[in-house]
């Protein structure tokens, strides 16, 4: 890290500075410029010593060198990081689809739906069967009655699942359920339960925070990888903005320096992100183009009788147009949607 | 809500959305204009029953008529409420000051802080045992140690105490040892979280989301209401915006209009939202004159010291100026310190 | 537009809105609901009318039903526009490239560049010679004499130029020197620029700004449609958001649904909006996979004596790479390159 | 500024860097660290500089040390700067009050407001003349005419007036017409407007741009300074951010932090950060308390008349509440409304 004195700060001070640095195991290496002294701090940074450095009155800033990730980092391991969810891989050549609905809402509607998207083409199926919903008075989900639904609609498709968890009670209830753990977007930066998750060795599909930084986000990631499980799957959902024709606004810029920055592979939720069933097509394409190793699409075929996002939902024809389109796009990129 | 139909849409459409607006025992009123028709559906709308119009082809828009709160609203509850937080009030003519470090780091640092804000003029103490922290390897807090050295210091002090929650699991443990349990800003939307502080009656102090919306920030707090807690005080702390030179925008505007719209108590950190020592007092000052009923300040005798957010903690003679300061808005505002 | 009136207002005010609805000129439709009263106005709606009823009291909120934008809107034109940029086709089944430096730096360098995007698959070529800069102290452009240079590039190679314009009084030598005048993003909402530009026939293209939404945007191109100039091509180049790591955040679904709402063709500048050179290629593929008319790249032979967005910009070969790979994604769109 | 070399990079590669920091004419200073090396540069800065460092291969990132602007900056000048409008001072003692309609809408109507404002404290009266619309349909001012209406309002009441610049053209109408020239939000980084306006020795009322950062804006206002006039008045007027509630966020941190980097006065525009005209009041009150040198409000004796911004315009009978308010906070910060 950098240390960056403020104008005029006397010899003392920045003695003060270099004694601390070198009580904290540090070397210090001065420079002095025109209009300001700066000190390069010489070791591995630690974010509670920026901040210790931060609070002195004869500092103006501290500026940190390092990405603040160790076990997602690309420098720490070199190679793509391929997630097996029992027999079907998040990270190889191949474009994996998920699709379903929002919500699980009976045991017909999950196994009805997971027909039509395995026959399109998908691996995995999605749907809540606990809701995090702005609203107390909305639809929570079908809790476990929900869960053995999905299990069912697996048994029948032999499509493996993913499905969200909201709190650490429901740890091995989902982790006997369920092929794979999605942290929902508002759960980003919930660290508790990313702990929670980090103990199991289940696959977790990390859903990116409505105002989580690229940065933050594969930190949170690296609280599952710290924890002891290896196997996180990135999924960008769109951020937060001031643009308000867009459910969200897709970042996928994020995918392209994730995948620069981290070994994990990195899916896109187009249908989240948009809040628009037109937009859905056309933001899958451009995840593929943009390197994303998935997509996460929801898929209806009662959008108007949805408990939840049906607005945003393709129907069965509009979802088999979608796997169309994407896989021109896929193999324009060298990969295979199966 | 208000069904906004496509640009020529059929008879045979409109009749559809009509049909489906009584099903659901809502009352149709049609209005055609000159490139739109659109109909009003009479009755109390329910978001689910929005989004089941939206999905529907012939629809363009739905539009919500009323605010998606009502315990927490006004209209429900006209006058002011005032929080009891074992004898300390906070919604009435007193602003209070709840003041301490970001984390309790051990028994003589919370108590020796303790003594400075009581004799300064706080009425509560603030100061974290569990640290949600954006990264792993920072330090998480001294957990239930952190909880005991808090009870002595407010046994030395008669400070009432608030302290952060992060795991649903520990909400017995907030509950024996806090006056007030604090929902930080990365848990302000973990609604399993907020069910869990609503089933207690204890006095919740709920932080405003990174980018939770001035709505969908009541509607957090009516997860607690709606949970049997009618003990919330909501704390605006800054949202995230493209400005890079506060840690975050301190949003007073909304403290007003919560006001406008809620009954409930509301206070402001000036702490965290700006980041910067020097910022703290003229947004205390301005967030009183705002109208706000409390403070929640990091205070800290050594901030070079401190294990989290040292650069952004007042030392103690700079918390008096504070004060100080803080009492001529309070005045001004037809209000008082104590 | 829909007038919502506030909870227990009077028949009295009710019947003082419909009366004012009628003295405008529209038809009122009113609707009483459980717990607000809605009133329709029939007839085409102006926005000074809509802030004339929000500013009584007895109104709580003025909804607009239609888009705010008519010579734009794809209501109005169905079919694709396609701009003639002396015989360069923007907007027709080729992805059409603009390449070339952020600024004219010296007659050698934009000629030099020139042939490189020419030699690569450019149609058309790029380079400021009046530069927007954040500070006063920073190089400015070389003025008439880089547009001079511009044409002499465009002699030697026959690419057509686009040029940015930054004060109204130069509406005349840049409509003289340029085949393409650019609005940059600070200008997006430069009015008086938008009316100016809107008087000549040149093909404008116009940047989004840095905070505009896409209504707003979309809307700007009117201001230019409206002035009797219907050549208007826009560019998505980014938006102002928290994310710290991209110099902006490129929002690609805006593009998608530009192309839903409006009949202008659009493209994409993936230099400015990430500002990491390793970013350009994949977001050159996924802007193209979006829907996006054509490509808007910096490209520099020496980007590090480049006087403005050296970091952002393409080497030849990297650009040459790039060509090669948006190639194939036009392809699967069923577009092609030239 | 600091260069932060790649990991891994060679000596080669750091004695390319050294060289060209010597060829620029600085110093530099080498800092190996455990996972990276550091070169501090050693001169004054030139963001062109930074930019050129920032393209080469072997470079992570640079980092620049020194605040972007001189003249603006309270290290050039500590003390306060006092401007001076025709005898109305901004940045004493006094808190002064800047009042009127959105728009000049007619002789009758901008005296009888001017009269109203005079009467209740305001020393300025605000009245657009050329107005910067969103749509091109909506009204765009009375232009010259409304110029004219503004100085007979003045002779009557005696209030100096301020009204914006939309085009360099304009120029000399409005430095013949007006006392202070406003530059809108839209305009902030319009860097040729701020060039000619430069050129005069009016006073300006510079206000921040919806996504203009705090640095940003401080560089806008250098543009004037550096153009050789000295008079500028900075005005916080909100941000955009992805509240919905509100028509922008105001940031009052802002106006906090320009007073400790910068000597100008800095005033806040309570009506167009709202929206609301109920917020104006609490906003006022609040930007006094965070040591704003004063306030432009908008006033309208009709606002369901007004040609724009009814809606958030305050009626004479609440702006005399409004200075009543804001006058006790006044007191309390030591200072006064006359």
């Amino acid at each position: 890290m950098i240390i960056v004195m403020k104008q005029n700060s006397s010899d003392e001070q920045i003695n003060e500075v270099i004694l601390r640095i070198e009580k904290l195991g540090y070397k210090a290496h001065l420079s002095r410029g025109v209009e300001r002294t700066i000190i390069g701090v010489i070791g591995h940074e630690d974010k509670s010593d920026i901040q210790s450095f931060a609070s002195l009155d004869s500092v103006e800033a501290v500026i940190p060198i390092l990405k603040p990730f160790k076990l997602a980092s690309r420098e720490m391991h070199h190679e793509d990081t391929v997630i097996d969810i029992d027999g079907v891989k998040i990270g190889d050549k191949c474009i994996t689809v998920i699709a379903g609905p929002c919500s699980v809402e009976s045991k017909d509607q999950i196994t009805r739906i997971a027909h039509v998207v395995k026959d399109t083409g998908a691996r995995m199926l999605r749907g809540g069967a606990y809701k995090p919903r702005t609203s107390p008075y909305a639809f929570q989900g079908l809790e476990e009655e929900g869960l053995r639904y999905l299990v069912e609609a697996k048994q029948e498709t032999g499509l493996k699942i993913v499905t969200e968890i909201v709190a650490i009670g429901d740890t091995d209830l989902l982790n006997k359920y369920a092929d794979m753990i999605q942290i929902g977007a508002r759960n980003c930066q919930n660290y508790a339960l990313l702990k929670a998750v980090g103990q199991t060795g289940k696959p977790i599909l990390l859903k990116r925070g409505m105002s989580t930084t690229i940065k933050e986000f594969i930190q949170a990631a690296e609280y599952i990888l710290s924890g002891g499980n290896p196997n996180v799957v990135l999924c960008e959902r769109g951020v937060r903005t001031f643009e308000e024709s867009t459910r969200n606004t897709l970042d996928l810029s994020a995918v392209a320096l994730i995948k620069e920055w981290s070994h994990l592979p990195v899916i896109v939720d187009p249908s989240h992100s948009t809040g628009i069933r037109e937009l859905v097509i056309p933001m899958s394409r451009s995840a593929v183009a943009a390197g994303a190793d998935g997509l996460i699409i929801e898929v209806h075929d009662h959008p108007e009788e949805a408990f939840s996002d049906g607005p945003q939902s393709l129907k069965p024809d509009q979802f088999k147009e979608c796997i169309k389109e994407v896989a021109k796009i896929a193999e324009a990129m060298g990969r295979r949607m199966i």
